[in-house]
């Protein structure tokens, strides 16, 4: 067993859930995941194709429809993305797996901006690169922000790799269009790679022209050295599918069909066709989940922010309300309490960052706001005893 | 750019399989992969659970009901396997990465027996790992066999690893229950891990007690430092499903979670119901599979061993036909002239190691026996001409 896997943390959110286990009654809240089923649309497309007999292998970059139908939906938001720039993988996380696989020998500086999903700085540690963490700093009415001097100062010609998550779980900070210049520049200077994890770019909550976060697509031309993750599992509702993919340069994409070959052979053609019929509809599916993840925010953040001791700032983008809860410093303690006291599942701010340590985070994709509002009683009575 | 990952071979098999792209005339054995459908009874069962909306995430490691399900089938063929030695993967090649990057450090020195899967020597390099190889000697019969002698001496405490797949494919060549001992014996000494991939244990066609080949799992204590890999690919028709499992020691299986969590999350779930249904039903699908393809085998090898300048040996186990042809000692130039001046898609033996240059591998997994020999018609007067 090698000592960087076993020195790899086990998910706190799941230490978290296995305190409930057993218990029916906890409203959980602490996956990053919506509780709607995925649309029967999309799902047919599946049954359609397993029926026909699709169960075969197939490209390791993707069915060719599947690779078309993703550039053409990227092109439609950012501007012309040719689909010889698309890998079709086996989940968002698969996709950045496979990118650091690309980009990252053992040894390699990595930088990373947190509080981050666990999964992001987990990856490089296991193909052994030495990891650099860049703190976003909350502010004092509970939005976190970007030292941008600090992340330039990080970013050396060392840095064989930056990763970066805007819209951002678990904080709901965002990039601006501009902060993606000052970064694209500047690690154009150093040659490094970025890697942006953009799966949350639909669910943005801040004006836009396009019902989009700002995208470093929108910015870069097609040879710079970046890549780009996206998922189906957020804008489609189809966490478990399992499928995602990934933008890189031209001239990258054959070797990422052989890492692809390498890891998982390719997706599931039924799953594939699940994926286009899901891009065919996103014109009535996604507006739908976003406006009803609005709703969900626009619902729990004010209710949220009348309980005594609690600060956060609605998120720009994302599906999380991340708060601080004051005289509760021990973020894991906390949410374990919280799930065995008062039947509430929430995930600890350190899972994702010591700098979050005393914060807490709270999905609200949730199909019925009535469990929001419940969770948020259930922590009032929990909170004031 | 990784070097490690320019430097990577592109599949050649796919290189011949690009010969004939838009040619609808060729008869294709190239991928290892029955043309037979998914029995209707596995689709159903994923048909099923997509109705019933199982579209969520799940347990890193597999649904319980899967990993008890592999646990007794497991225990069926090799005694008692208990169910916290299993993890549920995304297909055999992912388990088979996944078991790589959860024992393999860069720098680490792996043995590998060759000829082999391309992939197997391919997942070390991309973890940075000191490959060397082991080759298998042809014998005048055409069969393969080990140099134990060699195997032992190559192996010494600085291997952190072993990587072995018997059923072998492409050579069709299989460990002996004594030869097993011998090598865990030796490892046990060395300190070494074995990587064993048997995911065509089934596919036997020497007399057996229980209708499988020799596994490491019927020698080694449930704590000896041995990863066997399986699929429901091969055994099931289930080639295009991605869904595979690992047996490890149950002190590893907390730490594999971690790695399924970091690289795919979890399988999906109405997958993981399809393969359930699948082990329920091995009783009637497993020996129809192999019988058809023990005809399929008795078929082709006659008929090919009756082609001039043929050599080979009919495979004790997998569902290859690996053949020498006199006179044609470049496989990557005569299995792309087969494809485009015969319409015969064959796999070139070079692709599986240097040592198997001037060889020919046939996937011999034809619903159609009629296929198979219009395949060597093909190919006997081409060679003829």
């Amino acid at each position: 067993m090698r000592t960087a896997l076993h020195d790899l943390e086990a998910s706190k959110i799941r230490e978290v859930a296995n305190a409930g286990l057993g218990r029916d009654d906890v409203l959980a809240f602490w996956f990053g995941e919506s509780d709607e089923v995925t649309p029967e649309v999309i799902r047919e497309a599946a049954i359609a194709s397993l029926q026909k007999g699709e169960t075969f292998y197939s490209h390791n970059l993707g069915l060719p429809e599947l690779r078309d139908a993703i550039a053409g939906y990227m092109s439609g938001l950012h501007g012309k993305v040719a689909a010889d720039r698309i890998a079709v993988t086996s989940g968002g996380v698969n996709a950045l797996m496979l990118a650091i696989q690309m980009l990252v020998d053992a040894g390699d500086e990595v930088v990373a901006v947190t509080p981050v999903w666990p999964n992001l700085t987990a990856q490089p540690a296991i193909m052994g690169a030495q990891l650099r963490c860049v703190a976003l700093q909350p502010q004092a009415n509970g939005a976190w922000g970007l030292d941008m001097a600090k992340l330039l100062a990080a970013v050396t010609s060392s840095t064989k790799l930056l990763i970066l998550n805007a819209p951002n779980n678990p904080t709901g900070w965002t990039l601006s269009r501009a902060e993606q210049q000052t970064i694209l520049d500047h690690c154009r200077r150093t040659g490094t790679w970025i890697l942006a994890d953009e799966v949350y770019e639909r669910l943005y909550y801040a004006p836009s022209a396009n019902g989009c976060a700002p995208s470093f697509l929108d910015l870069a031309t097609p040879d710079d050295r970046l890549v780009v993750v996206h998922s189906f599992s957020k804008s489609f509702l189809m966490t478990g599918w399992r499928l995602g993919w990934l933008v890189m340069p031209a001239s990258a994409t054959p070797h990422m069909g052989k890492l692809i070959e390498f890891n998982t052979s390719c997706a599931s053609v039924f799953v594939q066709r699940a994926g286009i019929t899901a891009l065919e509809h996103t014109a009535e599916i996604t507006p739908r989940v976003v406006a009803h993840l609005k709703t969900c925010r626009d619902t729990l953040v004010p209710l949220l922010q009348a309980v005594p001791g609690v600060q956060l700032a609605p998120a720009d983008g994302g599906m999380y309300a991340f708060f601080k809860l004051a005289g509760h410093n021990d973020s894991l303690a906390t949410a374990k309490r919280l799930v065995v006291e008062a039947g509430l599942g929430l995930a600890p701010g350190n899972a994702f960052a010591p700098e979050a340590q005393g914060w807490l985070r709270w999905c609200f994709a949730s199909k019925d706001l009535q469990r929001l509002a419940q969770g948020v009683e259930r922590l009032k009575k929990w909170a004031i005893i």
